[in-house]
């Protein structure tokens, strides 16, 4: 038996997000029909976590268990010939039984991508968010700066969340000013159900100044949602990097 | 009556080209569909050139005559509610009445873009041919260099061009070295049915060494489109700019 890891880059736009669910079509559904295809087995993957209907990737993790022949380093160019323009298998290796991609993974990063045009850039409006008004930069610095720490980020989960802990750890959240954009980079080692979209939307608020940078500590205290910003919609994020201990 | 300008940017993904035609389903029927119900006028545009189907624009130029009372700068905010998320208007102005954007154009600029990477990037997939295999990248320079200056560019039309005079001058050719791509940035006075989609593909034939960059100035002189490489694919092409005299 062999544990196989796969580094996959996808543009959720056309799925309900990552995880199988009910109403299919997901990317996990994709992936796992390609792999039956190639294995004839009945496997199942594990994902480093779920990503939302709408939400990309360029490197979330997944692996599974299998007895077939297939080298590991040959999955990647097997699954590629099966899989549609919008999922692609970056990688491919052979792990020890023990790795996890869910459990395993120590820090997960996010991008969150908005679009400062004044009319929309055409090329990136599937993976971007557009947004033309003023925004206060060093203010939105501010406020991503008071969420790094050892935190209950309660008030930047979304209330549908079953997580049995609120604590998680950002490392760090920083801002990149650039030629009609601003990225949003956010490392921890975990996150709660629309985490990085609500602190995304918490830092356009405080951007268009309907918000402080100082009152986040406050947010952060109070654990309830109402009490932070929006959850800023899904196309502007993507899973970036999911690490592993050496 | 104004003359009234406008820049548009589009994905062309979706669409016929550029160019009305018979069966429909292009950016001018998009664009004047939009322009005749804010004016009531029955309006045609005149745009800076075709761009074929799949092929894409960042700075398209058009222009129309109307009556309307809309200011020329509030076009650009009117006709924007009224587009489809892949075509959007940057820019309007009012312009002379003598210009015309076909006319008037004096250097235009293309970009075509390769996907270099061993799998295809997939957020960038509808923009960029994929072409992993090396590149020589010193060789399709050279070769884009002796397609600088005034030439006879029949070995490089579509042989479907009905152009009274192939002679244009191509002012330059370069190609950018990034990370995971290449991108073949082209200037001329005008371009012929393909021709920019003819270079890049000959380009990529000398990357590949199928063809030797020392050939061009003889394929030039032959005057026969089989000795050129072939016609690349058309979501790597761009419409970058269109420039006017001041």
């Amino acid at each position: 038996m062999k544990n196989i890891r796969m580094i996959v880059s996808y543009d959720g736009t056309s799925y309900n997000g990552f995880q199988t669910q009910p109403s299919g079509n997901t990317i996990q559904d994709v992936l796992e029909s390609a792999i039956r295809a190639l294995s004839n087995e009945d496997i199942r993957i594990i994902g480093s976590g779920r990503t939302d209907a709408g939400v990309h990737a360029r490197g979330q993790v997944i692996n599974f268990q299998t007895n077939s022949r297939i080298p590991a380093e040959r999955w990647t160019y097997a699954i590629n010939a099966r899989m549609p323009e919008d999922i692609v298998v970056i990688h491919s290796d052979e792990v020890p039984p023990e790795f996890h991609s869910r459990h395993s993974a120590k820090r997960k990063t996010y991008q969150y991508t908005i679009d400062t045009n004044q009319y929309p850039d055409v090329f990136h409006r599937r993976y971007r968010v557009h947004h033309y008004a003023p925004l206060h930069v060093p203010a939105m610095r501010e406020a991503l700066n008071a969420l790094v720490g050892e935190h209950d980020y309660t008030s930047f989960a979304s209330p549908q969340s079953t997580q049995p802990s609120h604590v998680r750890t950002i490392y760090e959240a920083r801002l990149a000013d650039g030629d009609g954009r601003l990225d949003i980079f956010v490392t921890g080692n975990g996150f709660l159900y629309n985490m990085v979209r609500i602190i995304a939307g918490t830092a356009i608020w405080v951007g268009e100044g309907k918000m402080k940078a100082q009152d986040i500590p406050s947010i952060l205290v109070q654990k309830d949602r109402t009490k932070a910003g929006p959850t800023a919609p899904p196309q502007g994020l993507t899973l970036l990097q999911v690490e592993y201990p050496e």
